[in-house]
């Protein structure tokens, strides 16, 4: 009988030969018509395919990734099998799963093209096929039965692909009139594939390489249920429209400029508002904490990262050092601060009773990237870091990262991030040696994050051999209001840098004792964190962080004084905003208001003027009323006290 | 006869031979004791030197730089005169005055040296010799004549620069005993020195080249008076007290690390808050203003500084480019904020109702100095810009001109500098080709800035052809407790960015036109700023600039828990500052927190736990009672509120 232990940690005897299926439809009948495939000792199999040995089992379905990467392989070998029939001669090269959906390159022939126009002709073959429910079979061949069957099949990337393989490995998948060559794994059969979608053609060159011959690239996409694919399509287009760069320039809050140089944004009036405003916020929220804010500057010298170890790591795709008219010195932009703290760390002795001490800083670093990995604010070239360094000593990491925990689970509710996880990233047991610093101090450290998550009740999933070399850590990821997840927070112990800083304190024995250092940064970085914030609130920021939080629209010119009377009422009071004084019909300012998606708009006329009063419209909602200006900045107040917490 | 024409502007008539004393005592016999030398025509000369043309004059004293110069650099002639007496054969090379004082560089001969513990008998030499009332004598000589005084006199350095010079300009001073090849001028006799110091020996290469000979370095000072020595010595003294680098690491405000770089300050947390504090106080004032904060990136690539100019600028004397992977591609360390102001103005069309634009960022810049050149503060290699760009109309720059002004007064008024003046640079009205911008717009700005200085009741100087190419100019001068002067803010047209960088609006008539840009900074730069603060106030910052605004001093343990107790009060209300828990004797508390410059010390024991009190010690003032609390924060924001006006 063989041992088989299911995620709950409960263990089924079973008969060799026994399948995953028949496992699931054990467990019940519902998880069996829905499962996909099974991870086996961590490998994803074929749901059919016979068990033979003890093992830890898991019943993929479609809400597992491995479930959805393995349904999307198989429906790139749908799409293959479709493409045969409507393109003969078609030539097969890989058809992988991608994060969303799966592509296969082709080679249709000379002469032969295909466009968006064709897609509906294929999807239309596709589900036509799918409704065979053929499965998808499994079969291991010998190399030279693989080589005769796709020569016959005049196919010369499966067999340069064949070549490639040792004898004895080769397997064959085949559903339907198609086989592919295939190491799989595959979903029972095509069944299950009820709606697909061609989303994209592109070239593509053979193996990568420029030098070989340019394929057609098809993209495609599957669901279970047609109307998965109706939602995923409405979610692609409220991507699109809160994709962070539109908006970015629709608000007018950040630009590229190529003369500045990709990749290094500038902030223009109304994103820096919403960047110090952030800043601001946690900078108040730090102090509050106890941190200390410190600047420094924007490089340093070859020496500070000669003594961090970065030095040896920086290489031909670094910003290369800048030199100096002194011959041997050399500079670099600091791609992190720490380095920097350190030697804050070292301008004084410090005592037991100093720690632990918080450095924090609005580090701007500056890392190159290549430019075709550029991306609007999620991937530039410098950004600022909410960056702070805690030097404290081993006893107090539990306390230290309860403290974070506390700071980062504030920033994330102020600013309406309610859905997240953690992962705690720990050291691999059976691989210490790779590791710096001492057993004791892994297992205080280790110990002190998986009891500070767990008293803090946060969600956490467990990565063994995760950890950096130099310490364990806990990264956090939201998810946003389309469903998508950003890794933003991470909280990272140091045992590395003390070393090689040689940072000490005095203990109570006298003796001079090592620090541990923590990094840790709430947003990641304010770049990306505002990207995230964008896309999520799809520019209808929060009131207390909106650049502009009111828009005061005068009827006519003749209300344009008690407009900027109103206004200066609500900025003595710290709300900011502007008149509309321009000579426009008061419908188009209020659509240029809603466009700009300002949360406040007031318009005022003769009866406003006349009896003190504001006519207010709150963007999504529309006329919500007149009232006393204070009534109004009351109703602010309370707002944003209520999500500052 | 002669038109001299005096600096009130009224003219005299006078024989040709008339010297400058004589006109002095016509005008009254105080002014003939005291005079020292004439400026004439821009050139100052001897005092008793006849006079042979038309000419501009003003009659110099001590009073004037120029007559402070003249002073010493006879003091030379005197400490020389001094020395040959004393150390008969010694060698002269040359003796110039310099900012405070005169030094002679001299050749003692083969093992002789001279320290400070030779200073008093060359002090009082120089005295002695001053008392006899030695005329400095002017007197042209032919070249060969010279040559043959010192071929006798056996000095080498006199006949190398005599060698140097046309035949027909040669000119000796003579006073007693000492003759000088000299080009002057002098004063008229010794017996104004009544005090002489020397300050200081050095070695010197001859002629500044270290192949050379070394030789032997005398700074001196003298004084008309023996007071002013005294007075000037006491000056040198507090000024060491002073000086920002000894404050600067005794206030922990900001260190130097040899690993991050010379010249590239690390703020401590001290310091960073006292720098924030001026951030935001400018920030604020600013956005009233109407600035609009904007950020940027510390680097731009090499076309940035290709179209606004800078890259020809670049020399071996700079930090170098920093290159990336990408062949080709180079990024400079921003040296200045406007390319990418103008890259921001430039980001959307801009209708002449838009304009003032002001773009405001505290902007780090770098610059290589030599280290050699480095200062603390005051000399460094990156720095905090509190700039921004103005771009206006031409027709605006007079109001934009006024509005900077009351800007840069509200500073200097809120952080105590009483004592400013202020220089407008305009063209040189002979060589106007060698501007950029119309003569138009020239006038325009001239005549503005001419205007709202003057309107604004400023202490201004004019200098002709101090203007930049590019744009007229205006300085701030500040003169500190110690009665030192310091550059700091400056307001500057400019007409070449806005024509490099193609920057336009929409004129009313629909046409497109140049704005006019205008750079300002009223600190000049946060670092340079904060040094100066630090020797203007000792350290005693004003009470709402201090890191630290008190400290709370409890008599015992016991009192411990009342401390932190007003400590959350204060803060509460927006107070900054910590609690004194040592366990150490109040005394000593007392005293280190006086050292620390705190303003205000808060002791805490029985009596004031049981009455909700505090007793106040006002720094540098001592104990001003005890009082509630809410009586303190009263007063503080009261004094406050009366520092920033």
């Amino acid at each position: 009988m063989l041992h088989i232990t299911l995620p709950d940690g409960s263990v089924r005897q079973v008969e060799p030969g026994t399948t995953g299926y028949d496992l699931a439809a054990s467990i019940s009948e519902g998880l069996a018509r829905n499962a996909l495939a099974v991870k086996v000792n961590g490998e994803i199999r074929d749901l059919h395919r016979p068990l033979t040995e003890d093992a830890a089992l898991e019943i993929l379905t479609w809400n597992d990734a491995g479930g959805k990467s393995t349904y999307w392989h198989s429906s790139a070998h749908l799409m293959a099998e479709a493409l045969e029939a409507l393109y003969p001669g078609v030539k097969l090269a890989i058809g992988p799963a991608v994060e969303n959906g799966f592509y296969y390159d082709v080679d249709l022939g000379e002469g032969r093209t295909i466009s968006s126009d064709d897609f509906p002709a294929i999807e239309k073959k596709m589900l036509e096929l799918a409704k065979n429910k053929s499965r998808y079979e499994r079969r291991e061949v010998p190399k030279a039965e693989a080589i005769a069957y796709f020569t016959e099949k005049q196919d010369p990337y499966k067999l340069e692909l064949i070549d490639g393989l040792e004898d004895g490995q080769i397997t064959f998948y085949t559903q339907g009139n198609f086989t592919d060559l295939c190491r799989g794994p595959h979903i029972p059969d095509t069944s299950t594939i009820k709606a697909a979608k061609l989303m994209n053609v592109a070239g593509a060159y053979w193996r990568g390489d420029e030098k070989n011959k340019q394929l057609t690239r098809l993209y495609g996409i599957t669901f279970p249920k047609a109307k998965e694919l109706t939602e995923y399509l409405e979610r692609l287009e409220e991507a699109k429209r809160r994709d962070h760069r539109k908006l970015g320039k629709e608000l007018e809050l950040f630009a590229f400029s190529e003369r500045v140089g990709a990749g290094l944004p500038l902030w223009l009036p109304k994103g820096t508002a919403l960047r110090e405003r952030l800043e601001q916020f946690l900078r108040k929220a730090q102090v509050k904490a106890g941190y200390q804010p410190v600047v420094t500057p924007h490089i340093g010298s070859k020496e500070l990262y000669v003594t961090s170890g970065h030095y040896e790591k920086y290489g031909a795709d670094s910003f290369q050092p800048i030199k100096t008219p002194n011959p041997g010195e050399e500079f670099f932009l600091k791609p992190m601060n720490c380095p920097h703290h350190c030697e804050i760390y070292r301008t004084k002795p410090r005592s037991y009773r100093d720690l632990p001490v918080r450095l924090a800083e609005f580090g701007t670093v500056y890392r190159y990237e290549q430019s075709g990995e550029l991306h609007g604010l999620t991937r530039v070239r410098g950004f600022t870091q909410d960056d702070a360094h805690i030097f404290c000593r081993p006893d107090q990491v539990k306390e230290e990262f309860q403290k974070v925990i506390d700071l980062v689970l504030y920033v994330f509710k102020a600013l309406g991030f309610v859905d997240f996880t953690a992962q705690i990233s720990l050291r691999d047991p059976d691989n210490k040696a790779k590791y710096i610093g001492t057993d004791e101090n892994w297992a205080l450290a280790e110990s002190a994050i998986q009891e500070a998550t767990a008293e803090k009740g946060l969600t956490t999933v467990t990565e063994l051999g995760e950890a950096a070399f130099y310490g364990p850590k806990l990264d956090f990821m939201v998810r946003d209001a389309l469903g998508r997840r950003w890794q933003l927070g991470t909280i990272q112990v140091d045992y590395n840098l003390p070393e090689r800083f040689d940072l000490e304190y005095v203990a109570p024995d006298n003796t001079k004792q090592r620090p541990v250092m923590i990094h840790r940064a709430p947003f990641g970085s304010l770049e990306r964190f505002v990207a995230v914030l964008i896309e999520h609130t799809a520019g209808n920021f929060p009131l207390w962080l909106s650049p502009e939080q009111f828009t005061v629209l005068p009827i006519s010119d003749k209300f344009a004084d008690y407009a900027y009377e109103v206004k200066a009422r609500l900025e003595a009071a710290d709300l900011r905003g502007t008149v509309d004084a321009r000579d426009e019909r008061i419908g188009r300012k209020i659509r240029d208001a809603e466009l700009a998606k300002t949360p406040y708009l007031l318009v005022v006329g003769e009866k406003e003027a006349q009896d003190g009063l504001i006519s207010v419209r709150r963007h999504g909602e529309g006329d919500i009323g007149s009232m006393p200006i204070d009534s109004f900045i009351q109703s602010v107040n309370t707002q944003v006290a209520e999500a500052m917490g």
